[in-house]
């Protein structure tokens, strides 16, 4: 089986590598030479919404996907007329657009934010008044990684957002004054098969996912999540990986957002499931048979963002499994990932306490 | 780190998917356009003795590697003068040659089936009066999977089997009425670690490896096999993965060849290791420190040789991990394996018993 893939970042790289011990074969779409997937798999360098690359992506694969969910639906949607293409442009269109994403968690009853449309500096004083303080105003596309957002404390903050983020179709959101973030991620097979990790919990720094523990056991939660992923698989007829991110708030979930794709909070799964996210996606997209989501332990995953350790210091740690992304060091950039699996949750925290430290000398 | 790989078949690509995480590129150098390592990596198309290809290789990479001990010595020696090469040329050299081998084992007392070189019918005859029947009368190079050889089992047996040998210079080996085969694989860094992987219980099926079981655990063998393992390393001043078959008789362990690369015995450390082989390998050949050789548990390999279940069955076997290699199916070729890691040998069996049926079926 050939995957095509839209976007050559890291997630695109797992994929490959989650693929290739299955036989599949791989071709890469990203304008940059140097992307990292690149470094393991065909690449055809173009834009994202260049109809003729996307045309000859497609006549050289048999099925195709992204791993980038910021890729331009009007140039999708010409391929996936006549080519397998998951997951669906729907599903897609419906999560770069954090109004609609928002709008249709409502419609599907997945409690959300309180949130408003903000067009205009008036919009935005009227759903401050309507929604309170403090709370988020954020882009309604092309936002990822706490990129722009502008939080606001008080009512004198109005301007200063508005200064910063207009120009841009706006969302205002009420913060949740969460207990903790958690992630669901899933598979749908193209003949209605489910498989659903367990939930991961997430720490984040700096609007950049930090810190994974996976599985964050906890009954009721776990059911609503599940409740929640298989409304939205139904409703897109989804094929392949889902995620939704989550606030706990009172015992309760609060969705945040959804992304139609392999997910950073899932990363563990590489040697923390019985198979991992990527396989998973790949699985479903081709047809085949999901693999079991069961957890190999108590897996830890951290991101490296910006630095990342030395290979002579990091591979003296024993029983860590370190993910190199083949990137150039740039701040705010994800460098790889470290992840952890252990017996119990208590020799997790140790091991992890380790790494940490590993961490913050790199 | 750029690693460049002579051959580019199975064990090159699983050392290329081993590689990715850790950061490094591949390029192999092979001499078929349709190599399956070259569906994972760059590709140099071209003769294993050509120096202008081989010095392209070297070229492209920092550290050149082999995972095919057919290579000529006298074409890589060449390159290892200017370019990291490893495992050393002088152990690809004496790994080339049963005799050399054997004699080498000898010397570092390495205990072997008794042997004779035989050059001529008369030799053969001798060497049958001298050590006895059941003999193997093998070719002493370019063997591998149980070709080049052939089996006396009675003194009328000489004629033919010279006939089917004679043109290449020959080894004549009494045969050991082994109780079972086993095999050790260990590392060696450039700065002199050493790690060295629990025993591998082998079973094989006209010649090919057909089934191993991962730890085989036994303290007297274990421990007579990382001393013969170090002695070799030592010798010849090693860096990479080394791996000794046995025959287990009496109780003690009888050498029946080396192999300077990653071995089909050590599949099952993919899944089954903290470290694989493959990873060790790299590590050993890049200079970084070692990863842990501790198994996950009880593991099993099952080899695919000319034919593989389709996926579609083979997937829907949970708690197994499928390695399709991207070959076509062609008599006696290797095209995949299985591996099976559980808590117990007892379930191992138990999960075999299932997976030799759909390989089987297939």
């Amino acid at each position: 089986m050939r995957i095509g893939i839209i976007g050559g970042g890291q997630l695109g790289r797992m994929l490959a590598l989650a693929g290739y011990p299955l036989g599949m074969r791989f071709t890469f779409l990203d304008p940059s030479a140097d992307a990292c997937a690149t470094q393991v798999g065909e690449c055809i360098q173009g834009a994202y919404d260049d109809p003729a690359k996307l045309q000859q992506l497609a006549d050289s694969v048999d099925v195709v996907t992204f791993e980038f969910e910021n890729v331009p639906v009007s140039a999708v949607a010409a391929i996936a007329k006549n080519k397998p293409f998951y997951p669906p442009v729907n599903a897609l269109g419906a999560s770069q657009d954090r109004l609609s994403e928002k709008t249709l968690f409502r419609e599907l009853g997945i409690p959300t934010p309180e949130f408003r449309a903000v067009d205009s500096l008036a919009d935005l004083q009227q759903a401050v008044n309507e929604i309170g303080l403090p709370g988020i105003l954020k882009t309604r596309r092309l936002g990822y990684d706490g990129r722009g957002q502008y939080r606001l404390r008080k009512a004198s903050d109005i301007d200063a957002a508005w200064q910063a983020l207009s120009g841009s179709a706006l969302i205002y959101e009420a913060f949740v004054p969460f207990t903790r973030e958690v992630s669901v991620i899933g598979a749908r097979s193209s003949n209605g098969d489910i498989a659903i990790y367990p939930l991961n919990e997430n720490q984040h720094r700096d609007g950049i996912l930090h810190l994974s523990r996976t599985p964050y056991r906890h009954a009721t939660l776990q059911q609503q999540a599940e409740r929640y992923l298989k409304k939205l698989l139904k409703h897109f007829n989804y094929v392949g990986i889902l995620t939704i991110e989550f606030f706990v708030l009172r015992g309760k979930l609060v969705a945040n957002e959804m992304a139609p794709r392999v997910h950073n909070s899932g990363h563990a799964s590489i040697e923390g499931s019985a198979t991992s996210q990527f396989e998973n996606h790949l699985r479903a997209i081709c047809g085949l048979p999901l693999g079991s989501t069961a957890p190999r332990g108590h897996a830890a995953m951290l991101n490296f963002v910006g630095a990342i350790p030395a290979q002579e210091n990091a591979l003296r740690q024993q029983g860590v499994n370190f993910h190199y992304y083949g990137k150039e060091a740039r701040p705010a950039r994800k460098l790889g990932h470290a992840t952890i699996v252990t017996n119990t949750p208590g020799a997790r925290e140790l091991a992890l306490k380790k790494l940490l430290k590993l961490a913050d000398r790199s």
